[in-house]
């Protein structure tokens, strides 16, 4: 099932539906927590603009946790993640523009699988950690890699209005093992990788985090960046791509 | 005057309430944004549970920035704020408790005068500034400093539930250029400063981070420690207290 969060102009309102091809189908109860699919609009997608597909209380991100990733920096594979936050301002949808702020002097890309959860989570087991999970998107961890330096703290670099590209769904029928995960920059691979390679996968990432903070309905983890990353000028077009779920399409813009 | 959030006992409901004494009496509006004071109930302090008087979108904290704090760690004056957020779920109130967790092996207090936002606020100029503020609270920065050196990035070692008590009230008609700030550890004074030693004053902090991220309504900016920094052991009774706003007591269990 994909789950969209749509504004639909005939109504002037916003919602979350189910996706299947252009036919958007309004979800009761919404999205997280219990997904009740009673029913009570149908949609066509040309009267609806897609929104980011999350409303999260916060956004868990995680560095360092892709093998190739790792290999191409020169450095150990880390022995427990290393996490920091964007704050939900940062957020955008499929097709908003991702703005490129005046002082930065390098912005980058950075493809994620992102899962959002769909319950209450609080230090729960590996073995466990599925239940917790609603599905997956992907999410471009837009990064000022110049301030990153600087700062050392990576917080200022990565939480800049427009800086979470998330969408353009939740896919909650999936394995998140071994996906194909693909950045297109202007059209050109720039990143490409597979969920294999994730160092510490969905299951460990949610036992971990969830041991640290309380998780909630809607919260979103996404799962560290592959090989490939990059900078990106005003006018470029970028695409996050995962397989099974679709492609997250954002322009940069002054 | 002061605002605080009170679990109403009799009422079986939560309302953001003015303080006088120990006479509660009910905003009609929520606190955050225009605070219409069109009143509909009056308690008494002993019908009422205080909660933390913020339930913010996001709280944002400034490393380094007290100068006394430069000197005790023999740092120089940085020349801009360094910051990193807490997750929302991190949050306390007045005489709840702080939970020390089970792996972390140093845990330290952090005394800080807090600014609640009253509205939306972006790339807001100096000179503006105290428009956008609805007032102060006291903030206890809570710290697992070993996990805080261990990982670089600061996010773990100050996201743990319960590692951000705020409270008791936010006062909205103070000056907060010359507050006096201690820190007492059962009944000790550990901190002793005075916000005019603030590096970063509030206008620079909210000027600084809404040309980074959009402020809303009731989220939070914590302004940073002064010196005396130190551990708390399971048992330990902490105190902020900020003249002009109040105390913040809670205690540390495990």
């Amino acid at each position: 099932m994909k789950i969209g969060r749509y504004y639909i102009t005939d109504k002037d309102k916003t919602s979350y539906c189910v996706v299947k091809g252009e036919s958007l189908s309004e979800i009761k109860s919404g999205a997280f927590g219990k997904v009740k699919m009673g029913l009570r609009g149908k949609y066509h997608a040309d009267k609806a603009m897609p929104l980011a597909p999350v409303e999260p209380s916060k956004i868990v991100l995680v560095g360092l946790n892709y093998k190739d990733h790792a290999k191409e920096l020169g450095m150990p594979l880390p022995s427990e993640p290393v996490i920091f936050l964007k704050p939900p301002t940062a957020i955008i949808g499929p097709r908003q523009n991702i703005s490129y702020p005046p002082y930065v002097t390098r912005l980058d890309y950075e493809a994620e699988l992102a899962l959002v959860i769909g319950k209450k989570a609080r230090s729960v087991k590996e073995d466990d950690a599925r239940d917790y999970i609603l599905g997956y998107t992907c999410l471009n961890d837009v990064t000022a890699r110049c301030l990153q330096k600087k700062d050392i703290q990576w917080t200022r670099a990565k939480s800049f209005d427009t800086f979470c590209p998330v969408g353009p769904f939740i896919e909650t029928d999936i394995d998140p093992s071994n996906l194909r995960i693909k950045l297109y920059l202007n059209g050109k691979v720039r990143q490409s990788s597979c969920t294999s390679n994730l160092i510490f996968p969905v299951e460990k990432l949610i036992s971990f985090i969830s041991g640290i903070m309380t998780l909630l309905p809607g919260d979103v983890i996404a799962t560290g960046t592959p090989a490939g990353v990059g900078p990106m000028q005003v006018g470029d077009t970028v695409k996050v791509e995962i397989e099974g779920i679709g492609s997250l399409i954002n322009k940069v813009t002054d």
